[in-house]
């Protein structure tokens, strides 16, 4: 049973990892150094305990001690009672979700451990926007991609905004982060994956004509927003998929795009 | 040609259309009332113009003239030329993307006429949150949705986040607002359309099964993220049908869920 502990100062050495959290370069920085993630909100906090991650710390308005009276009897973790005011000036915002977690990150799993199970997964290159990784695992565990790869410079996936995003999808999908770049995609493809680039290019292949052999075990590789995949990610891709777009259409938002593919190579792997 | 006019200050009455942008209950009354909308950064101005929407004035900062000068020359509307920490004052943010242009609106079509040509709609109940808007418009730009229709509690597609994110294809997907709801969904079926409700209700047909016959005209009926379609949406469509998804999923995001089915409809009107 976890400790209730009234706060009344700001500066309670105590709330050390609820500080600050607007300031997305100090927490980018303080997050993985210290091994710790923020989860918003009484059913991320839920979902975040479900997949096994141990709770640090909770800060709470007094109306939601009851709320979370259940979660609060069983961690270890000490609670911390505020004012909403108080959460405010720690914070840096006004925390209308009445609850935020500090919870101790994982391990991640190694990459070859992740490929060795699972069919169809995606590889994400230098996606910097938390809203659409968010976004990107929750389509993800929707439409049944097993697991996710990430190039070195993507976002973090536990970053407060994705985690809320993706409605805590950050925490049920399995993913890992590639070292080395576009190097590494080489283990993805020694694990029996298909590799295939999305791409808007004219030469790329529509994703309904994917061949069945490719089907059988393929990475869709999907890259950032602004300028898509690089010519070195292209490169080392066994196909390039495209979705077919009207006629004087640059392109579909990301989150879109992967929803799309993620929905196209469920369906045909199932013909 | 415009008038470069140049303005130092905040209170300046000739700066009204730029007044507290940042506040959204104050401008989702003002631009609709006023017929005007908020086009923001030269992509989405120059957009905007080709779209045939007038120009009733612009704000920018010094060093966006020369970029901005073929359209100076071309709009009678003024132009303002201004520091930014003045336009910060004015609009309440940081101009980063350094112009702004106030547009008048269009009348939208009528619905009837709307109908009347296009083979594929969508209809949006109850989307109130304008990135959402923006995605779903640039969703069907990109995958040949010929025109939207919106239920009267939708969000404003020409609120500055939707055209935003919409990357301007609230410009170019025509639209209207139903004034009836649902009642004037009748016009929809009687104009030859089948309307298919996306739901994940387990009686609806995954969307890969819907009928030859359906697919000739239809119209996908999406609803809000928090509560999906209202029971008399569900009951004035013509079929329920949903995207297939992981056990234990809950939803997918509305934009993700609208990516899916535009490109599903698309690809086996194909067949």
């Amino acid at each position: 049973m976890a400790e209730l502990i009234t706060i009344e100062d700001p500066q309670d050495p105590r709330l050390r990892d609820f500080v600050a959290l607007t300031d997305v370069e100090l927490r980018r920085r303080r997050e993985p150094e210290e091994g710790l993630f923020i989860a918003e909100g009484e059913k991320v906090i839920r979902r975040a305990r479900q997949s096994g991650y141990r709770m640090r710390s909770m800060l709470l308005s007094s109306k939601w001690i009851d709320v979370m009276r259940d979660v609060i009897d069983e961690v270890p973790a000490p609670v911390y009672a505020v004012a909403p005011e108080l959460a405010e000036q720690v914070t840096g915002y006004h925390v209308h979700r009445g609850a935020i977690a500090s919870m101790q990150r994982k391990p991640l799993p190694e990459v070859d451990e992740l490929l060795s199970t699972g069919r169809r997964i995606a590889v994400l290159e230098g996606l910097t926007d938390h809203a659409n990784i968010g976004a990107v695992y929750r389509s993800a565990a929707a439409l049944g991609v097993d697991a996710l790869l990430l190039s070195p410079d993507c976002a973090d996936p536990l970053y407060r905004r994705a985690v809320k995003v993706s409605m805590g999808a950050v925490f049920t999908v399995p993913y890992a982060v590639l070292e080395s770049w576009p190097q590494d995609l080489e283990k993805v493809r020694r694990a029996g994956y298909d590799i295939l680039a999305l791409t808007p290019h004219h030469d790329a292949v529509p994703l309904s004509e994917v061949s069945e052999e490719r089907l059988r075990r393929c990475a869709v590789m999907l890259g950032s927003e602004g300028h898509g995949l690089s010519p070195e990610a292209l490169r080392a891709a066994d196909e390039w998929v495209r979705i077919p777009m009207s006629h004087g259409i640059d392109s579909l938002n990301i989150a879109a795009a992967a929803a799309i593919s993620f929905y196209a190579l469920a369906e045909q792997a199932k013909d």
